[in-house]
């Protein structure tokens, strides 16, 4: 009676390089029926399209899913419930479909929201996430410095709204990640200087992409915001490699 | 004058799935002169080996690094030098060196030590550092939840020491991720319970391998301590979707 529902896949396609994808979203790529990718930006378009595009068939279709950037909850949801219904209709057509997404798909992503809408809608269809890598552990392996090691602390934070989201925890964890360090990132700078993580702080722009810029004075961004894909890394004590004793 | 220098190339293999690779990690494994791996316990030697197999020729050979498990300090600084040492030894005969680590290079890693040994006794070898997808990411993906979204922070925490490591921050993050919850798990479980956290934690074991376990109501976990490869998630607010109003 029931009828034979179709599986998604939710690919982190990873952060620019083309080669930063793992073998399973690569197969997987080459067996969907059919490929959906976010277009939020014309950026984030063309990236994750591009990423994706030598491991999809030439005649396996590629539709974009709109989602309007706007800061107004309701119509942010109501894109999510729509998006989520065309994935629903495919699945329910038993296809294979693959929603692919920059970076990780549980990181950030608009796969992550519209997953739980259909998980809410159709409770009953197969989902498979499969994870990618993030631009912060591209950024840390391309200036070739550890993210976290030991038993030190890493926090991730999004910089939209500037460092408030730092100052509430009044103690800086080991090692920072402010994503999305554009808009706001003077008062970003400002922060990290509040908790004397300035100097340990590196930024990073189009990682990974041919034009990837580092920054390694980040005060400098506070009189010339970056682009978008900006990220900063912070560490709260000096990277010194402990000696013997 | 300068003797031609080899590439040493660090590389995250992932956490566990051997299709979690890159196909940058693949295709450099394919090309490498040398592979190493690091030797600390039997599982991480046979699991990171294991993972990067299928992409080593069989006539690279693959050599083993020991790193003693011991909380003696100089003991361990001893070992990261006394490798950092017979990796430059093969990078000074202009070798291709593939150092791989479980999950991403950056993150926990005992790539990360060694690395920065490399690059005090020998600033000048070419070092390319390959990120891997982390157990974490593996777990979430696994859970279909997302790690973290919007403006939220995620936080992840060593467990080793049990739960002072979040206590200190006072104000707990929206997503957290406990990694190594085992020796100390049972502390780690009360000072989730005093944030108020606990019935937003999953717990999962051996994530990806065939024997994975995911324990839903990690207060189960104070009386029977997990093994090695376990990791707890955390999210502070219930994971509702946000309707329109």
């Amino acid at each position: 009676m029931t009828r034979k529902s179709g599986i998604l896949y939710g690919l982190g396609v990873g952060p620019g390089d083309p080669e930063l994808i793992t073998l399973k979203a690569a197969r997987i790529l080459n067996s969907a029926d059919v490929v959906y990718a976010a277009a939020s930006t014309k950026n984030s378009y063309s990236l994750a399209v591009s990423i994706a595009r030598p491991h999809i068939p030439d005649l396996t279709p590629v539709k974009m899913l709109h989602f309007p950037m706007t800061s107004d909850q309701n119509k942010k949801i109501s894109a999510w419930k729509k998006n989520a219904h065309i994935l629903i209709e495919e699945l329910e057509r038993s296809k294979i479909v693959a929603f692919i997404t920059l970076g990780d798909a549980m990181t950030y992503s608009t796969y992550g929201y519209v997953l739980q809408y259909i998980q809410e809608l159709a409770p009953n269809v197969s989902v498979i996430s499969v994870p990618g890598i993030t631009s912060y552990q591209a950024a840390s392996a391309c200036l070739n410095k550890p993210l976290v090691e030991s038993e030190e602390s890493l926090m991730i934070l999004s910089g939209v709204n500037g460092g408030d989201c730092l100052r509430k925890f009044a103690v800086a964890p080991d090692n920072l990640v402010f994503m999305k360090s554009y808009r706001n990132v003077k008062d970003i700078v400002n922060c990290l200087e509040e908790f004397d993580l300035v100097d340990g702080s590196v930024a990073i722009q189009n990682c990974g992409l041919p034009e990837q810029e580092i920054v390694e004075d980040v005060r400098g961004l506070k009189n010339s915001p970056p682009n978008y894909w900006t990220l900063i890394l912070a560490k709260r004590k000096k990277g010194d490699v402990p000696q013997e004793k």
